[in-house]
């Protein structure tokens, strides 16, 4: 089963977070893999995470949000480390669910390739796996079970509010 | 600070969730304050809270989402009692977020009053509320610091899935 949450609005991130804490809360056990987000910066999810081990795993993958040119080949190094630990423990069947936050983001700087992305989620329709990140290509979608796109319809930066720990991060 | 979550799509009440872990890890404390749901079906989420204690704490007071004209006064005294209990706490100050889950559901079934609420929200927009449920009038979106709309792109019932523990509660 594959979800996507993806557009301009805040949420993505955290309902699959909270999609997370559901399936622990039967039991289940939930992987995610971030993409884009650098280890750099500790989350709280990362911090609320710990409290549910082995039940909820959080790895960072990402050199953060700011790419420029110059650092291009760093990015993809990353994200491609982080799409080959993703698949390896998708297909060790361990995890009931598999978040993939960023992925969608990563695709679309292309420092990952939709179809190698298509071809493995078609192999893997049984795992429960969530897309997150603006701009998902409209192949993911097609191929998701369920698709939200998060539309933002105000946000607090145009009041001047800047990203604050446990809002934001 | 006022977020609303609405819309027709999957992702409200888990992205509130997901916001309310994020919260948890930075050792805030979180309530979340059920309408509409009811106390008979434990969800995952319930069942996860306990792990947290006392930092989130989850309280219904809903009698279901089937509402008929015979019972929508049972409905309306749940909602209120709902509404009583969510002020007190927010008013004592011991949350650092109060989720109103559904909250704009049971204001769209004229089980609560607009105008109740906003006065209310004005007076405490010192505090970090988020309003979730489809259809969330106006007036809440206008107040609101942030506001998403969750639209549904695909769901899982088109494909004629049915609704799973872990996944939809």
């Amino acid at each position: 089963m594959i979800f996507v949450y993806t557009g301009n609005g805040k949420g993505k991130t955290t309902a699959a977070i909270g999609q997370a804490i559901r399936m622990i809360g039967y039991g289940k056990k939930v992987l995610m893999v971030q993409f884009i987000k650098s280890s750099k910066w500790p989350s709280g999810e990362e911090k609320a995470a710990l409290s549910f081990q082995p039940f909820f795993k959080i790895k960072k993958f990402g050199k953060g949000f700011v790419l420029l040119k110059s650092n291009l080949q760093k990015h993809k190094e990353a994200a491609k480390k982080g799409w080959e630990y993703a698949k390896k423990e998708i297909e060790s069947g361990k995890w009931d669910l598999v978040i993939l936050d960023e992925i969608n983001t990563a695709v679309g700087l292309q420092l990952l390739k939709i179809s190698a992305i298509i071809n493995f989620l078609k192999k893997n329709k049984d795992s429960f796996i969530i897309l997150t990140g603006r701009n998902a290509p409209k192949e993911f979608i097609e191929i998701a079970d369920l698709a939200t796109e998060m539309k933002e319809i105000r946000h607090p930066y145009q009041k001047g509010i800047a990203a604050k720990s446990g809002v934001e991060y």
